[in-house]
C-alpha cells in the first residue's frame, strides 16, 4: 500500500523566496473493474481498498446487495504487455444465479434521469432497483451528533495531513462512532469503498448509520446511500438541486454546510427530532 | 438560463436556534451527449453553456479540434415519453470527413493508463492523440501574474456567492486577464466548456494561456489542457501523482497551492523564469 501517496521533488514560492523540496502527493491511478472478463468500469482513485472499491461499486450499480453474491475478487495479472500485474485491474466473479450487469449499467440513472423531469424519473430509477426502503427507517441522530462528524471524520483522514489532496468518507453510529472511514482523490469512490466495506462484513442494509463526507452532497452520493440503506447523509459543503430532489422523494434525511454547531436540513429533518417552525 | 441555480426551503440549525428560510443551490442535471443520435456520453452538470461543454469534451477526447470540425449542435426533442425537450440531451453532428468517436471513447485514456506505468502509458496515450505539443510553447508567466489568478477566477464566479457550491475554470492571458469563466458542479465540466468556447472562438490550440481551476488538479485536467493546447495550469488545491507524472511527461508547467504569494510548481518551472535552487 505504499503507493497511496507518492513523494515528488517540487519548487515552493513564498514571499518571493524559492526552495526546492520533497512534497507528499495522493496518488491517483486509474482502477479497471470487470466482471466476468468483461470490462465495466474505469474509475481514477487512489491505491487500497480497490476490492472494497468494486464492491461498493456493484452496490450502488445495483448488481449485489450481499456479500455472498460475489465469488471472488482478483488483481488481473498479464493485463500489460509484459504479462505484469500493475494492480490496477481486477475482476469480480459474481456467485451462480446472480445476473452480471449490462455493459452500460453505469449509466442507467443518469440516461433516465436525462429523460425525465426535476429528479422525479432518476428517483423512479433508484426506487425501482434498490433493494431497501430508507424512508422506513426509524433512526433518530441528535443535531449535536451530526455537528461532531465533520471533526470526527476529519481526526481518522491519516493522509489528508500530509496532501492535503483527499476526500474521505465515514459511517457512523447514531451516537457519533465512526464504524469506517476511507480516503480517495474521488469522492464518490471514498463512498464506494466504505460502502464495500459494510457489504463485505455483512453489513447492508446499514440501517441506523450516517454518512458524512468531507465535500459537497450530488445526486450520486444520494444514490450511493439509498442503494446501501443508509438513511442519513452529513455533508461539510453544499448539496446540489438533484441530490435534494432525490433525498426528499427517497425519504433520506439530507444535511449541509456541517460547521460548528451550524447545519442546514435539505430533507426529512424528522431524524433530527427538527419540526418545522413557524416561517420567519 | 433559470436553472443555473434553483431555490429551496431549508432548516437552518445555529447556536441551537432553528429557522425556516430559502437556500439558493447549485442546479445538477444530467446532461446526455450524442454524436450522430448515437449516445456518447453522461455527465452530471450545471445547466448553461452546453454547447461548449459538448464542444469542450470532444475536444478532450480526440474528436475534433477546429470549429468546423463540428456541423451542428442541437437539443433533441423528443427525448421523453411525451415528446418533450428537457434540454438535458443534445446531438452533435461532425462535419463531413470527420471521424465519429468510438463508443469507448471516454476510457481509451484511462485504460490504457490502467494497463501501464507510472503515468508513461498515459502520456503516451495522450500525446499520440493531441494535436498540438504544449512542449513547444514560449510562454512566459510570471509568478505574481499567476499568484493574482485565483481571486481574479473568484470575483468573476457569480454562482459561486450563492450557492457556495460550484467549480470554476478560467482561462487567462499571459497578463492576468480573464478571457473566459465557467462554474459547473463538476470541475471537468467547468473546464470543457471554457476549451468548448475556445474552439468555437476559433482560439485552439490555446498557446500562451493558463487555465486556472478553483479546486484540484487531476490526471483528467491536464489531459484536457493538453488536448486543448494549454501550457499552464494552475490550480488552487493539491495536484495528484498522475497529475504530476503527466504534466512533466508532456511539459505542461503544473502549479499547485496558489493561495496569496505562495505557490508550489511541480512541473516546467521555466515557464515562470524559475531556475532550481541549490538544494536545501
Amino acid at each position: 500500500m505504499g503507493r497511496i501517496t507518492s513523494r515528488y521533488r517540487v519548487l515552493r514560492l513564498t514571499e518571493g523566496r524559492l526552495t526546492a523540496r520533497p512534497d507528499t502527493l495522493a496518488a491517483e491511478e486509474p482502477l479497471e473493474i470487470r466482471v466476468a472478463g468483461r470490462p465495466l468500469a474505469v474509475t481514477m482513485r487512489t491505491p487500497g481498498d480497490d476490492f472494497d472499491l468494486a464492491r461498493g461499486f456493484l452496490v450502488s450499480e445495483a448488481v449485489v446487495g450481499r456479500a455472498s453474491e460475489i465469488a471472488a475478487i482478483r488483481y488481473c495479472a498479464g493485463a500489460t504487455a509484459n504479462g505484469g500485474n500493475t494492480f490496477n485491474v481486477l475482476d469480480v466473479t459474481l456467485a451462480p444465479g446472480v445476473a452480471p450487469p449490462s455493459p452500460s449499467v453505469q449509466r442507467n440513472f443518469y440516461t433516465t434521469s436525462s429523460c425525465g423531469l426535476c429528479g422525479k424519473a432518476s428517483a423512479d430509477a433508484v426506487r425501482s432497483a434498490s433493494r431497501w426502503r430508507v424512508d422506513a427507517d426509524p433512526l433518530r441522530v441528535a443535531p449535536k451528533v451530526i455537528a461532531t462528524l465533520p471533526l470526527t471524520l476529519r481526526a481518522a483522514q491519516k493522509v489528508f495531513d500530509r496532501t492535503g489532496g483527499l476526500h474521505a468518507a465515514g459511517l457512523s453510529h447514531a451516537d457519533g462512532e465512526l464504524m469506517c472511514v476511507r480516503e480517495d482523490v474521488g469522492r464518490h469512490n471514498a463512498v464506494d469503498k466504505v460502502i464495500g466495506w459494510a457489504l463485505n462484513a455483512g453489513r447492508l442494509p446499514l440501517t441506523g448509520a450516517t454518512l458524512v463526507v468531507s465535500g459537497r452532497a450530488s445526486f450520486e452520493l444520494v444514490q450511493k446511500a439509498v442503494m446501501a440503506g443508509i438513511p442519513v447523509l452529513a455533508a461539510v459543503s453544499a448539496p446540489s438541486s438533484l441530490a435534494v430532489d432525490l433525498a426528499r422523494e427517497m425519504g433520506l434525511t439530507l444535511i449541509g454546510f456541517v460547521r460548528g454547531s451550524s447545519m442546514n436540513v435539505y430533507a426529512c429533518g424528522d431524524r433530527l427530532g427538527l419540526s418545522e417552525p413557524v416561517s420567519p
